[in-house]
Parts: structure tokens; C-alpha cells; sequence
């Protein structure tokens, strides 16, 4: 199947500004993200949010985009409405039905470059794995939905990704990660492009992808407020080894607490500003290699 | 003067919880804050807007304490009233009237350990001589008001400083900076003590304090939207020497633009998440130094 649409998404959270920042120049400039082949659109999820500088107005875009919510009439929070707008133009059946959706966001979590799969197609694999192919940097993460149901907005189309660096504040531009970011995007467009034509480039044997296997949260006290912060050892060393024994939160009063879990994980999402309200201190991975090879 | 009361306040702005949670801290660990010759309070200064975790609800409150504005019945905001009450349980002739007073924030800048002076009142000079003798990273800061009265919450007692901590993100903790920060604390209690007890520490001879001597905006379009980044080059870098003809931002395409003013400056406050809304992309000082026997 060739691909005959791409969405690049930014916005979807309303103070990652490298996204908004980065469609915002595809709009002004729209031959930078023209390849031959297929059409690119852009979109900006959550204008009203960005405009009061916030992740959301009511409630998580990215958490409005499962079936069930996407066809619930009585739900009428900002963010689930604008999901079925999305999905109305852009998901199956769309006006502007789009193939792949590579959604743009930031971090407080030192995640460097990460490439989140919306679904471990071979597709978005081959895509991916190409990616660390161009940027030996690039971490490949798979998070399945907690839910029966996929809430994320990149879950629309048949293929798609989220592009997540950091770390970066909300509410600020960092030009390293933006210029890393668009480079990331028109990799993507010049996969898609050689995909279309059927030349998709050599692909290294091996792909590591860091799989989710559970969540973390801080240690709280009976009405829910935290009762200690990510340990100075574990800030922003998403991606490294976490043994068991070794800290993982400090104490207010300077306190350690340790890994109690069985074998060695690999922390990501550590610190995420948003996640606090989520009860996520941290997700914990493993890395599971895939041949590519056998990805066709 | 003795000192017979200090004020130590968090959440000025509702999304900067190092301070927040070290007055949490504080409050359910009381002890830790009491000296023998004067009472310490504290005060969770914008509640409303940490808890919609953002820095404010209507308006900035930390630009409300000008005392026209405290004075002025028409003004509605809910920081406005805010200003009104603190200023009037703390300020002069308040029920809890304090002579000292240090305000903690935090700035997603990299000011590091930052102590800004709420005046050059030779008490606040030679708390914070101490404070950089005390830990040799501490830097010293003194931003004049822009407007004939002093908004700033730190201006309501005889004496005040800010505590300015960074890098960090909005919205997160950092074991490392909650920690620093709560040493700060302590040392300044610690000075005060020894003051009203007459017998204030020997200071090292010079203090350098850095004198803000202007803000720079980023470049704008004429509807007021941001057309360039802070440079690679110069994030993070606060403090730092910035030349004539040396880089300061980057536009979204790459080109670069560099700093054109006369003579040597040292740049503050570089990338502030919540200074992009003021026009302010950084502020620029000049470093002066002043004989701390001469301040007696």
C-alpha cells in the first residue's frame, strides 16, 4: 500500500512548543515538507490550549482518541471535541484521511530523541528503524495502551509514530532539539518518498526497541501529595540500566529509596512535569531486539 | 535593628515547586526553621494558581506589590487581592509584621544558585556576602524596578531577597536544587541569628553583584510572534560573557543573529518559559563590586 497522505502534528499538548513552533513554519513555508510522491499536512491539535499556555483546556488530547470516546456523543469536554474533529478529517473515511501521522512533542525527561511507535506494524518498525539508522541517537520505545482501546492521537491512521525529545521545560524553544526535530521529519518524508517509489533504503540487521513494562509512581501520603522527588542519580538518565538497590527517589528529608523491582530496567519518562498529576514518577522499559529483516 | 520576624514564602508563582514544597516541609517540620532570638513564618503566597498549576490565575504577583496598587480598591484581580492580604498580615504594621523577608523561586534559566536583592540596603548586601561565602556557587543579582515603585513580593519588609534556582522546569522538583535551596534557607536564618545576636560573620572582603542593565526581547513579526530562538551558543550560558558580534538567537531557518551592542555584557534569565509573555528573551547585567567593609 502506498501512502497518498502524511499528518504532521504539533500542538497536541498546548506547551510543547517545538511542535507548534515547527508546524507553524511547515505553514509558512509548505514546499520544505513537499515530496513527490504523497501530500503532507499539517495541523495543529490544540490551538485553544496553546493559547493559555497550557497541556490542556479540559482534559488530555492525547488520551481523547479511542473508538469508544471518539463516538460518545454526551462526552463534551474542549479536547474530545477537537478529537473527533481530527478524526473526522484526518482518521479512516476522513475528508483528508491520512495514511501516516507523525505527532510532535517535548519532555521534561531527558529522552534525547525518541521515536514512540503507534503500533509495532512492520511499517512504522522499517520507518523507525531507519531513523536510527540516519541519527544513531535515535531511541525506538513502544508503549502499549494501558486501555483496551488506544487513547493517542497517532493511533488514527494505519501507520504512524510520535517524535518525543527532551529534555526541554514547557513553554520554551530549545534550538538544538527544534533543528534534531525537523530533521527527524523530513527523514521521515524521505523514507515515505522511497517507500512510495519501492526503493525503501537498506536497513541495519538490528533494531532495539525499549518495550514499557509498567509505571512507577512517587511515594505519597494518604491524601495523595508526593512524599519524595526522582533521586539526583536517576534525573535524566532515561534509557540507563536501574538495578535493584540502587535509589530511585530521595525523601524531603534526604531519605533514599530504592529499586525494589526484579531485574534490571531501563527508566524513561523520569521527572515528566505532566506526569505528576498522572501518578507516573517513571515508566520502566526493556530493550527487545527486532531483526529487520524479518519486518517485511 | 534587630530582627524579630522573617517571612519565608513559596508558590509566588503556582508552577515553581521548589518552593512550594520546601514551605510544605517547613510547615510540617517547624523546628527546623526556629532560631532562639526571632520567629520565622512561612507563607504559601498563590495557592490558587499551584493548584491549576500554572504561575498565575488572573495576573503575575509578583508585579503587584507597587503600594499604589496595594492601595487600590479597584483592582479586582485575584492576585491583586492576594498582594492586598499578604501585605497586609506581613507589611508594615501588619499583625505579622516581618523584617526579613526571602521569596523562593525557580526559573528554567541555568542562574544556578542565584540570590537577587530586594535593594541595596547594606543588611541585604552582607546577608548575601555571606550566602556566596558561604557556597562559593551562589551569585549575587540586584534588578532595579522598572517602574518608580517596587512590585516585587521580597519589597514588603525592611529587608528581602529572592531565592532564584535553575535550570528546572515548571511544574517538577529537583532533588538537587531542593536541596541547595533549603541550605540557602538555613544560612540565611543562621546569618540572621548571628546579626541580632551582634556578632555577624567576618565576610570576604569584595562581594560582586551582577547589575541588571536592560532586557532583550526576541526578534518579532508585526503581530508580535516570535521569529528566532535563543542560540545554541548562549542557552544555558547565563553569567557568561557575551561579546559584541557573538551569537544570540537563531531564526527558524537557521540564520544566525548576533548580539550588536556596545562593550562586554553578562546575560541573565536566558530562555525563561515565562518571560517569552513579557518580551523578555533575556536580561542583560554588568557585573560591580562592592568592599564589604564599607557597608557597615
Amino acid at each position: 500500500m502506498n501512502i497518498k497522505r502524511t499528518l504532521i502534528v504539533g500542538g497536541t499538548h498546548g506547551n510543547e512548543l517545538t511542535g507548534i513552533y515547527l508546524v507553524n513554519k511547515f505553514e509558512c513555508e509548505p514546499q520544505l515538507i513537499q515530496r513527490e510522491s504523497f501530500e503532507t499536512c499539517t495541523l495543529l491539535a490544540n490551538k485553544k490550549a496553546y493559547e493559555i499556555g497550557k497541556r490542556y483546556v479540559d482534559t488530555d488530547l492525547n488520551r481523547c482518541f479511542q473508538p469508544s470516546c471518539l463516538h460518545n456523543p454526551k462526552l463534551s469536554s474542549y479536547e474530545a471535541q477537537r478529537a473527533k474533529v481530527i478524526y473526522l478529517d484526518f482518521g479512516t473515511g476522513g475528508r483528508l484521511q491520512a495514511d501516516l501521522v507523525v505527532d510532535l512533542h517535548s519532555t521534561t525527561s531527558n529522552m534525547g530523541l525518541t521515536i514512540i511507535l503507534a503500533s509495532k506494524h512492520p511499517f512504522n518498525l522499517q520507518l523507525a528503524a531507519y531513523l536510527s539508522d540516519v541519527n544513531p541517537n535515535v531511541k525506538v520505545l513502544y508503549c502499549a495502551p494501558k486501555t483496551p482501546e488506544n487513547p493517542y492521537l497517532d493511533s488514527i491512521c494505519e501507520f504512524g509514530c510520535t517524535i518525543e525529545v527532551g529534555a526541554i521545560a514547557q513553554g520554551i524553544l530549545d534550538a538544538h532539539l527544534f533543528q534534531q526535530t525537523e530533521e527527524l521529519v523530513h527523514a521521515i518524508l524521505d523514507y515515505v518518498q522511497a517507500y512510495n517509489q519501492g526503493a525503501p533504503p537498506q536497513l541495519k540487521d538490528t533494531l532495539t526497541v525499549y518495550q514499557s513494562i509498567g509505571t512507577i509512581d512517587y511515594p505519597r501520603n494518604e491524601t495523595g501529595e508526593i512524599q519524595a522527588m526522582i533521586h539526583p542519580r536517576l534525573q535524566f538518565r532515561d534509557y540507563e540500566a536501574l538495578h535493584p538497590g540502587e535509589p530511585m527517589f530521595l525523601t524531603f528529608d534526604g531519605e533514599e529509596i530504592v529499586y525494589e523491582g526484579e531485574g534490571i530496567v531501563y527508566p524513561i519518562f523520569i521527572n515528566e512535569a505532566a506526569y505528576y498529576e498522572k501518578g507516573v514518577a517513571m515508566s520502566i522499559t526493556r530493550p527487545e531486539n527486532f531483526r529487520t529483516k524479518q519486518l517485511t
